[in-house]
């Protein structure tokens, strides 16, 4: 997906979120917005707005010396999920879908993103996508691709929504399923550690992609993610940054996702705030 | 007022909004966001966000050589306003503090304001402020000040707002009043054309302050404005540009206006959304 207009203010917006948490001084703060605005004319609108997003993010490390602005608000994301999972769980096991559930509160956990700009409420929120309908439902090709595979990549977005992953996991989990983490510290996205401290390293095998980005940008991943990325049977994509990274790749990805910002509601073409699991380059019935 | 770092964000925006406007194609509205990027380096805290803001009109001006964007939207603005004056004009009229009242409509008026990114219903906000709690209510000193006046100086700030304007205007214009606009088009200010559109001429002297910001920045003003302000027994100052200009001005003023953004809100000390009417630099009683 490219970047749009509408991104580039956006972009400002997280980096004063951003640098108000790692600044030492305004002076700081104020380098972090300038240099910031100054990397705009450097961009073409051709890039995904998630590689726009990784030099942001990277010049506020260079500045401010402070590799994980978020590392302890993913720590308390991650142990709030596992709060609720007890709860989670018995709503996967009493459903009559359980894998419809289980994606229902894979999409859930996608609320916890602090690289948009809007507040959530978690346990609210859950509830909502429970019953909410879906913009795109490709479901049903989701539960055949999965019937026939035994490889599944399953591409991580956000710490403590991986909590949320682990359900959906739990649910395939008799197929060998590969989780994959940014490589480094980006917005609230979940790292290895993340992913281990979620509880996933007892149901996947953990890989970082290699990415530096809010998403998967496949020109900044390692061989070893390539390689799975390419030959697993199926790919499932969580969230609006591996989205932007993989919308126009030309094998299969299953996407799930809220649609967060208007932008990506427009790219999608539904509206924002709806949920969608969408798949692409799906073999015909 | 100095420029808060939230104020930078919101320049993109303004940007964005203005430029889309206004761009003749892509390429051009990227420009205005490349520049408006680049301008933040060149800009310290210090000045007031009005004065920034003249910087990104202007260079959305030099790329697009459009030099009033909002045209048609403030004629409408105006139109708009003039319908509902005869329904205003009621409101006054029948009300016990036809003062007060005039007051409150000319704040509601501060509503039609398309530098900020918030939408408005006319009608709606009309009826709301008219019997909303003031955050601030110096309202006391007003009329005495009032009552001692000859003559008086308003600053307009948007186009359509102005004619909420000639409301207030009506009930002191026993006084001689001099109603100051913008000296060019910026965002959908009130500019010379503005006023008269708006019927002000029939109650008052309309002069240009000079200023080219989106508020009244003393350095940018003429001299006649100057002189006027220097020697005026009240200056009566609306919305939020004018105060971003006038807040630490050494003569006394009475600010009225509708904190619609949260900086603003914030120097104010009041909530977002309140309405105030907050004199500086008042005698003591």
């Amino acid at each position: 997906m490219k970047t749009y207009f509408e991104c580039i203010p956006c972009f400002m917006q997280q980096a004063l979120k951003a640098g108000k948490m790692t600044a030492e001084n305004d002076k700081q703060l104020k380098k972090i917005l300038d240099e910031t605005g100054c990397l705009i004319k450097s961009f073409s609108l051709e890039s995904t707005p998630a590689e726009y997003g990784a030099e942001v993010y990277k010049l506020i490390r260079e500045i401010t010396g402070v590799e994980d602005p978020y590392k302890e608000i993913k720590k308390q994301s991650i142990e709030d999920a596992k709060k609720l999972y007890p709860e989670l769980k018995e709503i996967v096991e009493k459903s009559r879908n359980r894998l419809l559930t289980a994606v229902r509160i894979a999409i859930a956990g996608n609320i916890i993103d602090f690289g948009v700009n809007k507040k959530f409420s978690l346990k609210e929120d859950v509830q909502r996508i429970l019953t909410q309908d879906f913009a795109i439902f490709d479901f049903l090709q989701f539960e055949k691709a999965l019937r026939e595979a035994r490889t599944i990549l399953y591409l991580g977005d956000n710490a403590g929504e991986s909590v949320f992953d682990k359900l959906l996991i739990e649910e395939i989990s008799d197929k060998k399923v590969i989780y994959a983490v940014r490589e480094i510290p980006v917005i609230n996205d979940a790292v290895y550690e993340d992913a281990i401290a979620s509880g996933l390293d007892e149901l996947a095998e953990i890989i970082s992609s290699g990415a530096k980005a809010p998403g998967t940008i496949l020109s900044q991943c390692n061989d070893e993610f390539i390689e799975i990325f390419n030959t697993a049977d199926i790919v499932i994509s969580k969230g609006q940054g591996n989205y932007e990274g993989l919308s126009d790749v030309k094998r299969s990805v299953f996407f799930l996702l809220k649609a967060k910002c208007g932008v990506i509601a427009r790219d999608l073409r539904v509206n924002e705030n709806d949920i969608i699991i969408k798949g692409i380059n799906l073999l015909p019935n």
